[in-house]
């Protein structure tokens, strides 16, 4: 495997601004710093990207893989779900080059995958019918609890499941399942399906399967989303009874009003996971992404985060929303944080899940 | 309180080597990125350090204890633990000013003890009468074990207790019991006694605790020690045969043979915990921290970890160290890691909590 080493020569723009932004999303999500400062700084070009992380990736992999050879399950565990996600940020933004994208992805998917029965709890993988294709997601169940309610866990336009590894621990810890899942247009389901603003169409497939199962309580589902997640569950929350409990963090009232002030690296994104050809055509796509006249649908108790740093989405839209709902909001505004508050997890992590213990009634911990 | 916001001005040279080396150790401690840029970025003297510190420890402490008062506990040990090693960092290498040292110590073993009770697994605060005063530490002990093995996990110059928190949840998590412990020279027992090469003796009393006890098996202590508790862990271990696996990571053979080579910094540690007056006072009392016809006593099992890149201990101590015990030896050279391989906790962290439960006994998981 080639190794890369740190280079001095001036990165790109998009590589400038990757270095600048990304640390705490990246070690929030279980990527250890000096990782994230030696891949960034090994390169001076976004275009070497994916592979950078790529090979960071298969460090940890091969640690995970020697670890469950030796039968240390639980490191096994643990390193192959660090691998999942460095494969994942290989991957995650990196629109330009899709057989790189897709080569990383499938390895995000294996590592993760092969991590989940040696996690503390253990995971399974259900694939779960929808629209002659599958949606693909990870449930994990707390220890003890004989029919616990569940965490339906949404993902953005650039996240996946393989990145809610830590966000599914403060639940569980709590006593709540989780199930992460890829939905049109995230991780395994974005090559079959743009994604959509319907999403009530995928999370009712997804509360389907979870009310099938005698293991979970049905009548006890929450959701959570961030980022574009955060105008998703929302949306689903309005039109789908089922949903006991909603979090949305950083979510847009309307996609389309805060699509212009996003950066270029953004917009290619968008381009690729709303299966368009220009920028123009995926903005336009955009438009029905609008909470306006839906919000008030809502009814059940929701829990809105916001940023005031963020420059991907003005949180004037998540007050908004705390304002139209008709069921009881709590609206949490982060000062200093930027885009779904990564920087300031201590401010909501948690709080979140403590926030929904309480709402599917869930006794404290 | 006064909040500190990011200021442009030239940082001095201190605080400079602050910024640029000690991310890993302070994430991998459990300190958020965002913290650590934010408060680094909002000085620009070392001279203000603690005071900085101290600030955003109290806001992670302020969660904290409204998650207790709310009666989210899980919640409260996470943020009171969080705050615990943010005041350590305020003090840790901050021998300028000792009264404010000594108020942001003290707040960090506020936090963690406030946070003990409600950690998972719970810890308890424990102290060992030792001449005349007494040895503090915390003692956790893995759900559903009836008698645990119980791993001492010996701090160094400028690391204590508090600042174990992630060390303790790998051994807790496969069944060992952990007892992190301030020794001479060490947090709370720092005022009182200064370092001491002959560390057998405070280690001793610590496993007579340990052997008292009912609820572990005090025929089964390892012990741990990173830095110059890598020098601690195997003096010990060479002089009580209680100890039956030992690791040692970073520690000096000789530590008079390394002083030299440090910086100003750390030497001026070293006058604070010696009981010096002088640099070359303490350096001299460094004299009998030596392994010289020691390491062959040595017979237990131990794990040795050393660091390529490390400029506080040369690697070549721990191999030196390697050939000369008696006992069955493992060596773990990492390629690229700094002091104590915070950079590297992937390469460490789990294996040497793997190997210690091969070696006290415990079943994989």
């Amino acid at each position: 495997m080639a190794t890369h080493v740190q280079v001095d020569a001036k990165p790109d723009a998009k590589l400038e601004a990757a270095r600048a932004q990304w640390a705490a999303r990246f070690t929030a999500a279980g990527v250890p710093i000096a990782d994230f400062q030696e891949v960034t700084h090994s390169i001076s070009r976004w275009a070497e990207w994916c592979q950078a992380w790529c090979e960071r990736a298969a460090v940890h992999e091969e640690i995970g893989r020697e670890a469950l050879a030796a039968g240390h399950r639980l490191s096994a565990g643990h390193h192959l779900t660090t691998a999942a996600v460095c494969y994942h940020f290989a991957k995650f933004m990196f629109v330009e080059d899709i057989k790189q994208l897709r080569a990383a992805h499938n390895k995000a998917v294996e590592c993760r995958t092969l991590a989940l029965p040696h996690l503390q709890p253990p995971g399974e993988r259900i694939e779960i019918p929808f629209e002659g294709k599958a949606l693909a997601g990870n449930l994990r169940k707390p220890p003890g609890e004989r029919r616990p309610p569940v965490v339906v866990i949404i993902s953005g336009m650039d996240s996946c499941k393989e990145e809610q590894h830590y966000v599914e621990q403060v639940f569980l810890e709590r006593g709540m399942a989780t199930f992460s899942f890829d939905g049109p247009g995230q991780g395994e389901a974005e090559y079959d399906f743009p994604v959509r603003h319907d999403y009530e169409v995928p999370a009712g497939a997804v509360f389907g399967c979870m009310q099938s199962r005698s293991d979970l309580d049905g009548d006890r589902i929450g959701i959570l989303g961030a980022s574009m997640g955060g105008y998703y569950a929302p949306r689903v929350a309005a039109f789908d009874k089922r949903v006991k409990a909603c979090i949305a963090n950083g979510g847009a009232f309307s996609v389309i009003d805060n699509f212009d002030q996003r950066p270029q690296s953004l917009k290619d994104v968008y381009v690729l996971r709303t299966h368009s050809k220009t920028v123009e055509e995926a903005r336009e796509k955009t438009r029905p992404f609008n909470l306006e006249g839906i919000a008030r649908k809502i009814t059940c108790p929701i829990m809105i985060i916001a940023a005031t740093e963020d420059r991907i989405t003005r949180w004037q839209d998540a007050e908004r929303l705390s304002r139209e709902v008709s069921g009881p909001a709590t609206f949490l505004l982060i000062e200093g944080a930027s885009h779904v508050a990564s920087n300031r997890t201590y401010r909501h992590r948690t709080q979140c899940a403590d926030w929904m213990a309480e709402h599917l009634g869930v006794p404290k911990r």
